[in-house]
């Protein structure tokens, strides 16, 4: 019977994981308290020795750490397929994964409604002063110094969208509601897009970016994403205008940004991801008109559950079937 | 040449009010200091006397108080239209009003958008624990203390709306993008409500509240809408279900709300009103699942605007055509 290892604890659907593989596979929880006794075990007659696949969470990293080259490299060549939980995959170092032949899926699909009701509702509060106005209320001081030339309706806005996969089409769904106008950007055309959500391809982005109230960035973090949201992008904004971050922190220039909160070219952040988590930079604290979350996109007892179970699926598919649905992008 | 008075100041609607009474009316300006002052110069002689018609706002109650028998006794019988600016004219003694011969108007529709824009934030915030969450960032806690089987999608839940007024219907047609399921009750059948929106009439409204995820308030204050919200039908909600009222604090027992949030029975309230603002019950900022905001339903210079046009056309309808377009129901 071949081993999967579950590396990060379920919490939703441990009984679905018992059936879903009962008679398919072993199931081998992670407990090593730190990454060498991980790596020690990966070794022949060690506990997770000739594991093939792994379901995997980010929270997996408190303990062994982030699956980078080092990791992928003790990995093979027994382990074939690791089903990442998540849709953003960026604590896996994809291209030693290639290498080495070991397959990546994420959970692409189940995280979109939550999060995109998340940057729903940074928008909602950026555009409204809301967050503004309840630190008020619990200091007493009711409406004080709230004005209403500082808050916006959504319905009649223009958002922004940067990356129209998922989670940004169905933000635009959500946003459509009001209605705002909404247009995108993304490397190539989105053939699946309503008629209503406008494409500007890369040599229309500065386009896009002057007749934006919002943008949204909903971009996965990788090596050419990094800092996609530079000094140039931001000042090509509107003054005025608001920027919504819940892909990851790091897809933005942060001191960048925190310059145009400064000066007052941006007039709102609404934030839910950050460069270093759980570390947020103090200065983001200090102004009123900043929108700051916890990283909380996914963190509903629903998604999380809808998370864990097409992860587990794309592990069952690949033991029963030799490959699971989500293969991350770069590797279809 | 008529004489109207602006009681509570303008602000996004200065120049259009010059205009729009350019030739039809003098615009008189209310500054006095106190309520005494108010009615002295109401009488014979005073800077106020002879005026037909008044644009009033909330904020005239600060200095002058509420549209109480007192002063509705000393505006008649010169003046015979108030145009309210705002949906809520519980600051207004209507009944007192009708005996004087004196038409109410309000505005209702240009507050819609912006009132269900915050019922949504407030559902939101209340279902994902945004509000703690944010509390918990800011206080260098990130998302300690937060489990995700506390937090819910909105999609999929049921949301009951009490009360189908303009408000109310902008609230559900915001609800179904995700989609909730959305059920109401009002004393009538509304006719326009679209066939997604279930009605449960008097003799039903139990069965709604038991089906209900969350309950929003959208009556207007009125006698027999005082505590309508009360121990029994809080009780009857399933456990766990959510409060939200953007309305009027009154419209809810607030002793039976906090009882319900002390014992659990209710997971989360949002509210932006309160029985006596600006005051809010302290306890209220104890509950960890409370989303307080100070009265925000309609703070954007967007609809602030929309507002102050929408009351002042009220008052240059009643002038040049004799009757304005909003008259408050009860006048109808």
């Amino acid at each position: 019977m071949p081993r999967i290892l579950i590396c990060g604890n379920l919490v939703w659907a441990h009984q679905e994981c018992n059936e879903m593989f009962k008679g398919i596979a072993d199931v081998v929880v992670m407990d090593s308290p730190d990454r060498a006794d991980f790596l020690k075990n990966l070794q022949p007659g060690g506990k997770y020795a000739g594991i093939v696949g792994i379901y995997r969470h980010n929270i997996s990293a408190d303990k062994i750490g982030v699956f980078d080259e080092e990791i992928i490299t003790a990995l093979a060549p027994s382990v074939q397929w690791i089903a990442h939980n998540g849709a953003g995959y960026d604590q896996i170092d994809v291209s030693a994964c290639k290498k080495k032949g070991i397959y990546v899926s994420n959970t692409p699909g189940a995280v979109d409604d939550a999060t995109a009701t998340t940057a729903l509702y940074l928008l909602i509060s950026a555009l409204r002063q809301f967050s503004l106005a309840e630190r008020n209320l619990r200091s007493d001081r009711w409406k004080s110094g709230i004005h209403s030339g500082n808050a916006h309706d959504a319905t009649g806005r223009t958002l922004a969208i940067l990356g129209l996969g998922g989670i940004g089409m169905r933000f635009a769904e959500l946003a459509h509601a009001f209605p705002m106008r909404i247009v995108y950007h993304n490397r190539g055309k989105v053939e699946s897009a309503p008629e209503w959500c406008g494409y500007y391809p890369p040599e229309k982005l500065d386009e896009m970016l002057k007749i934006a109230d919002v943008l949204s960035v909903h971009v996965p973090l990788k090596q050419d994403t990094e800092g996609l949201v530079n000094e140039k992008m931001i000042r090509t904004l509107k003054k005025g205008s608001i920027i919504i971050n819940t892909a990851r922190g790091k897809v933005i220039d942060e001191e960048a940004m925190i310059r145009a909160l400064e000066d007052g070219h941006l007039a709102a952040v609404g934030l839910d991801v950050y460069p270093n988590e759980p570390q947020v930079n103090p200065r983001l604290l200090e102004f009123p008109n900043a929108v700051l979350l916890p990283h909380m996109g996914t963190e509903t007892c629903d998604s999380q559950k809808k998370m864990e179970i097409r992860a587990l699926n794309n592990l069952r598919d690949f033991l029963t079937r030799g490959k699971g649905t989500d293969l991350v992008p770069e590797m279809k």
